[in-house]
């Protein structure tokens, strides 16, 4: 999957980031990945389930993977954060 | 599945559900399911990551499941929240 297939879900209202995946699909994408670290993990859970139930109801949810990713902090001291990725297609 | 293997994610310490799912494993259980629903959804996935890396290091996750539920708030409308269903195995 190439990198523009690919929406980072942050801390933005969960709309901006259903429109950036509907745009993509419409767009021509059949496949779009969804990438969430931390507490964003459930807002990427809710941009999937409103794109497949309220905007492309022909998408399907994908593989799902948990994994757990190294992150440094400011003080330059490393923590671990629980990741997300969700494949969406249609 | 039977009831008792399911451990309910809320908003208690992360901990807490690690150590509900760490004694069902080492008390002969195979399969765990984890379950959250809106913000809990990352902790979930928090809980189903410490199990597998610090915890029990053979166990693996299975079947990840997103969904939405309708729920009733106190003013008694309703309203959607995505669910999240993580399956642990050894």
């Amino acid at each position: 999957m190439s990198e523009e297939n690919v929406v980072y879900i942050g801390t933005k209202p969960v709309m901006n980031y259903v429109l950036a995946v509907v745009t993509q699909m419409n767009g021509g994408t059949s496949e779009v990945m969804l990438k969430a670290r931390g507490k964003a993990i459930s807002r990427a859970v809710d941009v999937a389930e409103i794109v497949r139930n309220r905007f492309i109801t022909e998408a399907e949810i994908g593989a799902i993977d948990i994994s757990t990713e190294e992150v440094s902090n400011r003080e330059g001291s490393n923590s671990n954060v629980s990741a997300i990725e969700i494949q969406l297609s249609k």
